[in-house]
């Protein structure tokens, strides 16, 4: 049996066996948040050697303001701050660019 | 017909048809992390609720400290820079932090 607690809160439960419960479930979020950059990061490594292969501009602001727009968009949807949505693009595409620039040193 | 190009290039795609199907793939994966964020921050509004309503400590040193090391680990398995895995949990506390000072000014 594994150990780990349940999500859902017991009517009876104590605040910490509740507590349990919703750290089990944003752990659970958290690998999958780590298993999607990963692959996130795959995706774009690739668009940077390509990017290297043929020249091609290594910052595209109209692609940038498309993803910007969009995610704003899908944020709103699902009940998340938009503006937490487009900082963490930001994030993401500030380490991005430090994978390309270390792509470009190799 | 969807119009959206498939992920894997075609050995004679253009770059231009190479890039559109990454992006196609980073543009999937951009939904799935928005979506995850937004139920982990409902995990950690009812973490927040529950910490005002028990007068819990609102920072947890132990509970972090568990949290970097495993995000870490998760992130070495799947070849992610653990460096990254831990900044970006430290950008996603930092807007919990942000959420649970306005529960408590509320």
């Amino acid at each position: 049996m594994s150990q780990t607690p349940d999500t859902t809160p017991a009517p009876d439960a104590t605040p910490d066996a509740t507590l349990a419960g919703y750290r089990a479930s944003i752990d659970n979020i958290d690998a999958a948040l780590i298993h999607l950059l990963a692959e996130r990061f795959k995706c774009t490594k690739r668009v940077g050697e390509l990017k290297a292969t043929y020249s091609l501009p290594p910052a595209d602001p109209n692609r940038e303001a498309q993803q910007i727009a969009r995610l704003r968009a899908l944020a709103e949807n699902a009940h998340l701050d938009p503006a937490f949505a487009e900082k963490f693009l930001a994030f993401i595409i500030q380490e991005v660019i430090r994978h390309h620039e270390a792509i470009a040193r190799t």
